[in-house]
């Protein structure tokens, strides 16, 4: 174990919700080294949990216990669950759908169900609901300091059993790439889409290109225009629409220095639809 | 000492001024473990802040020092001090109402005036205005990296002169439980009463029941409504409000997946009262 | 090298970006302390950067690396630098102004050019728009650890090249001083001005001193009226304005326990004139 855990949840920083999580991995192991992933996650968007997690994991040494805490079922039967990454990387979360992307992406390994007969704080209080603290915190700690082996999470659950949401297919259609706006570059307003760059230089799409961008909410157009394809946002001028490749190497789409989505009333999600297609070229002649 | 440093004010992390209180504190020992409680207690806000340190220290090990900055006297003739909680925490405050919830629930078990001819940053300017960098901060990492004794942070001052606030004791009178609205789960919204679980239990209510709660902001009725008693969120439709018991074994309200202090415009402090009882049985035959 | 490496950005930390960037730190180095200066940066605002910077190095121990990432033009030709201040603290950042404020307090004593075939990210994806994970803080981290000296980040490049803002001087004619508002004590409203606590002192001001302060935001005048210079907050009434010296040692402009740049629309930046005088004193006779 790499002795490093890292937190996501849905609770903010406002109050002591994560404080206390921290302060129950430091009494497992005061040798812990603690870090925040994000708690801004909008309330109970486990799409946006397994984004995040998609998003940074990768760059996390080996052996990083991550606790992801959002939790809209948190009371029911909804199972706990700790899964490790084909990355070996480890994932502490309500088994709610939070892995989906990492499931796609990565790869999951093999899945524990957390038994809260052992891995639970001692003293936790009759409360049903702040699992994060009690269960996950805790758990997530012990793994992480080697107090518990990845076996001794629990029973072992098929990692086929995972709940996962559906995430649409990116197609390739006449010329006419079909994707879906799955999240935003929340501080900058930038869309990402799921579209993989390589679709984008598989069907002859270069820099400098200039490109028909749609965009849908479910069936109502709420953006057509053309923009040009950047290397980087310094290519368009301030205020210019651009196509770019992300940091996750999918296509985005940006306002240079302004918000793409605050300018249009873009959301995100599987309703949010993006179409790309080469425009026409002009030729003046 | 445990080397663990945990800081709250009211300053927000949205410029230096925690990032020098962090410089400061790594200056005096770089093996220093450094956290956050919060930096978000609404400005000069010392009830909320007082409350924050009662619902995290006991999570954190024995040992753990507290700075907390919240000071809307800040050069005046206020004191700066630090107590020993009855678990072993160290708290770094000015005097001045923080310590009250600490003091009623876990309890003070020594308290000491900060020496600031001693107690504070050499090359401190002729700034009477940031205390929290140049006193709070220093001090609080010299007492947690041992370079200095708790004895060694100045005189000693009787904990029963600490300031505290006036806090309500929670009755129980012909099956009527009065408390108060004490703080929110930030948030999610959920209200925090002053109610323990135990009066609950104690006058027979169970989880299942329905109650009667009434809420008044001093003498205004706010709010009146039955709602059903769960064991969590997952026995409650969505949209529907509920009682619980939160992470502090105290009686919460909430509103499942919305936010009930939004809806119903609920504030907290001692003004805001809550009124619970055991609803009428309808019993259809 | 001193193991500590403090971020400061305009990312915000609602979603994966700064995450990223400490995996890929603790990639490099497991060991290397990280921290946040701020990641609340107005977007693009690279004067605030450079301000922040200001505010805070000093306090941090001597070999601590900065990793700073306002960035409006990446993906341009704008050069990747690492500086080494007078105080022996490490900046890295674009070099776009962000070190204005450092240059002329502390001074500069040597800068690099960040050599990117070396000191970048391997796996760095083809993505020109993230340079904080895969160049800055990537760079950071091997020079906070000690993997390069500061020689390896790459040539040098003469500090007089560097490019800075312009910063008006404090002026005294006539018993008024000009000065300029440099930037906000952002959570309580504060302002900061750029007139250093000795200009008062040289002219005679004395703590207790009413004086006339007028703010222009260009020629247009938006503020006259006459206050104190107190001590502390602790010397006006609350809801009255004052003069103070800040933590930095200049003379502040507050509104005691209330927003003085909300109460009279109060903006930052060179085009933001104070000007303060003495009052006429009035006797009564």
């Amino acid at each position: 174990m790499s002795n490093l855990l890292v937190f996501q949840s849905d609770f903010g920083i406002s109050d002591g919700a994560v404080s206390a999580m921290y302060g129950v991995s430091k009494n497992v192991d005061s040798a812990l080294q603690l870090f925040d992933l994000t708690h801004d996650i909008p309330q109970y968007n486990i799409w946006e949990a397994s984004y995040r997690l998609y998003q940074t994991t990768s760059y996390w040494p080996e052996g990083t216990v991550f606790v992801s805490v959002v939790d809209p079922g948190v009371g029911s039967d909804r199972l706990s669950v700790v899964v490790k990454t084909k990355e070996n990387h480890y994932i502490v979360t309500p088994d709610n759908g939070t892995l989906t992307h990492l499931a796609q992406s990565v790869g999951i390994e093999d899945a524990r169900i957390i038994d809260e007969k052992i891995n639970r704080l001692e003293r936790s209080y009759e409360s049903y609901t702040f699992h994060g603290r009690d269960v996950y915190a805790y758990t997530g700690a012990r793994l992480a300091s080697g107090k518990i082996t990845f076996e001794e999470v629990g029973p072992a659950l098929d990692v086929d059993q995972l709940i996962s949401f559906n995430t649409p297919e990116v197609t390739v259609d006449g010329g006419v790439i079909a994707g879906t706006i799955d999240i935003l570059d929340v501080r900058f307003g930038n869309l990402w889409t799921s579209v993989p760059k390589a679709v984008f230089f598989d069907i002859g799409i270069e820099y400098g290109d200039t490109l028909e961008v749609t965009i849908l909410d479910d069936t109502r157009q709420v953006y057509k225009n053309v923009m040009s394809f950047g290397r980087s946002f310094a290519d368009t001028k301030v205020g210019e629409p651009l196509l770019y490749i992300n940091s996750l190497e999918r296509i985005g789409v940006a306002l240079n220095q302004g918000s793409f989505a605050d300018a249009y009333h873009v959301k995100t999600g599987t309703n949010w639809k993006i179409h790309l297609r080469k425009a026409a070229k002009i030729v003046y002649s």
